[in-house]
């Protein structure tokens, strides 16, 4: 028994600066790229004064800038990793919120509105190339997710892609929250794609971010003088985390986990407290026959596997930046599903304040249940190899002793 | 102290049968309205084979036709209210769901696609005046909710119909949950109805239904052959919840209680086992000053009444067929906020089976909790003059003793 955690991430980003993702796109569309590349940069720019305070985020950064390179710079990266305490990690893309996003709308977000899809397949391969090389430079502590965008408009692409993903090193895939007018996760078109990951042992991501934004802070772009109310900010962030499950909640009820029972799904950095007051609603509604018999029937394609009982089998949670609340109430949300993220390196992440952060959370609490949620649990759901990240455990990890006792120690 | 319990249902429905809505138009509507009358009956017979199964609606119905019609005869309506022991009631439109709603697209989902603005006013002032015929009949029983639609695209003529409803003893109104492309309900522009409400103490309400149909089905009106997905209606059912919170999410961070504290919202037949964690999420997005800072000030304009205490305190929930799981969950969800609910005269209601479920739902649990969720909540939110309804609620109401007893007794 070790006297350290084994820390893994759930929730981390790597991204390129805007004109570097040029070498890795197909080279038919680099001239677009370069045409594009000044009109990213002023949409990016717009974004951060709309949505973002530039002042805090300024101070946030200063004096921080070289670690925050490791976005895209392994040896940063893992000083970052290896001072949090963190063996593995699973990354996202978007480095930096303002800075790191793949082209053609490939980003984060995955937008399905104002994004060319052809082009957009275009950011997402050159993405995914270059992470496939970022986890390649130590594939026992990265765990890299493939960008796979607007797959409704066409399953070959979307098959190819993830094949060429699993080949090259991805074990993960990032699909939209949102298909605007498209097919919801329910439907028999997503088929194949559920058959592939489920061989392939590729795990399904939904990541926190995309929601009905024109709702909070009205039309898109807006127009001169547009009001935006105040609270919209407020919204938004309590609205987000239905929006994240809410693929989910489509595949649950599909009985896409019936059909393949080896698929996993992870939701990430979405917040967690949801979770017990979702699986009693999806009892409820399972169970309640009167209530909803006059709709007809829309359980027995789920052949007795409860969407309840497929939420706890085949959904893991990605608990980013997590306080202390969402700990104690581990067992309610789900002891086995909760992994803790730190979201480097976004600012809302808990990095450069990871360890206090991570003491604030779990000091006193049951240490098996604190090696499961910091990095047990991961380690099984990703296949990380325990044996093989023992020794940067010894060095780097977290000790126990520290995180039962009264107070944060210093950074490493 | 009476040996019975006054009960109040915080959701009861009512409608005309579709041709009778003619008389109560205005006369320049009803040529239209005898031209639309065949394609709106087609049009529900339609949603009926799609959404409701035709036989086990047929079966409930068998031997209860006459107590249905209560849905507009008045007679027959006290019978049902006074069978159930319910003394009071709030009621919604759509009598019967397939049979029963306002003309024009006035009716409890209140569409804001695919209808005339101008029409849909019409249907809605028809509904109306009867309404207000109806409630004058035992206006000590009876508390009426107007339709009020597309408000967005005439604040004139909301203010108007608001003002006229009151006027003719309507205390409430029914906004719609969704607004489309159209100023979601934290915008400035719905401040002169908020304002007008708090100042005539009109209670504005959501009434559960309206959801993202599209997303769950397929395009409405279905092609030939169009698949319906599998578990479409699981998603609808696990959803709609949401959506029907979903408007007082934008009031409550738009600071609409900060600037009208007296102003009352009811959340109707929405569930209520979300909102212990609603309020939480609501309590650690206030709170949570590093996770959210990057996008600026979302807080200032509440001036320190946070969103979860104007929750608590000007928002109420109608809890329909509210099963014992949220009797028991009374506390976390607000024993002081909790309406209990018949939904009389629709299917999933809980008559003409009212008194076992009652029964089921509270038996053993302490009579002040009884009280306040059965009746004393809503007395006091809605305004109801317990001295008057005395007499009656000690011959009808519910004895204390029976609910305290060990099993249903035959309805009275």
């Amino acid at each position: 028994m070790s006297d350290r955690y084994l820390v893994i991430s759930s929730d981390c980003h790597a991204g390129l600066r805007p004109e570097a993702y040029r070498d890795y796109l197909d080279p038919q569309y680099r001239e677009a790229f370069d045409a594009a590349l000044p009109i990213q940069a002023a949409a990016m720019e717009e974004s951060g004064k709309r949505f973002l305070v530039d002042d805090i985020n300024e101070q946030w950064r200063s004096g921080n800038e070289n670690l925050l390179h490791g976005a895209w710079d392994h040896d940063a990266r893992l000083r970052v990793l290896d001072g949090d305490g963190i063996a593995g990690e699973i990354i996202f893309p978007d480095g930096i919120t303002e800075m790191n996003s793949p082209p053609f709308g490939a980003s984060l977000g995955l937008p399905t509105e104002g994004v060319d899809p052809e082009m957009q397949w275009a950011g997402a391969r050159a993405h995914n190339r270059w992470l496939s090389e970022l986890v390649s430079m130590a594939p026992d502590r990265h765990f890299g997710v493939a960008v796979i965008p607007c797959l409704w408009d066409d399953m070959d692409t979307t098959l190819k892609e993830v094949r060429s993903a699993r080949k090259n090193g991805l074990g993960g895939i990032l699909l939209p929250n949102a298909w605007g007018k498209r097919l919801a996760y329910h439907h028999s078109f997503y088929e194949p794609l559920w058959e592939l990951c489920a061989d392939l042992g590729v795990i399904i991501h939904f990541h926190s971010g995309a929601a009905p934004t024109e709702d909070y802070f009205g039309p898109m772009p807006p127009k001169p003088g547009q009001e935006i109310p105040a609270g919209a900010v407020g919204v938004y962030i309590c609205e987000v985390p239905f929006y994240n499950v809410r693929p989910v909640t489509f595949m649950l009820w599909g009985g896409v986990f019936t059909r393949h029972p080896k698929l996993k799904v992870a939701i990430t950095e979405g917040t967690t407290i949801w979770a017990p007051e979702y699986v009693a609603l999806l009892e409820q509604r399972y169970e309640e026959a009167h209530y909803s018999q006059k709709l007809g029937d829309f359980r027995s394609h789920l052949k007795g596997k409860s969407p309840a009982q497929a939420f706890r089998e085949n959904v893991f949670l990605g608990a980013s930046c997590m306080p202390r609340r969402e700990a104690e109430m581990r067992d309610a949300i789900g002891l086995s599903q909760l992994m803790w993220g730190s979201d480097y390196p976004h600012p809302e992440g808990s990095w450069p304040f990871t360890r206090d952060q991570m003491h604030a959370t779990f000091q006193g609490l049951p240490e098996d249940d604190v090696a499961a949620m910091l990095g047990g649990n991961a380690t099984e759901f990703y296949g990380f190899d325990a044996e093989k990240l023992a020794p940067l455990v010894a060095k780097i990890g977290p000790e126990k002793s520290w995180l039962q006792g009264p107070g944060p120690q210093p950074s490493a």
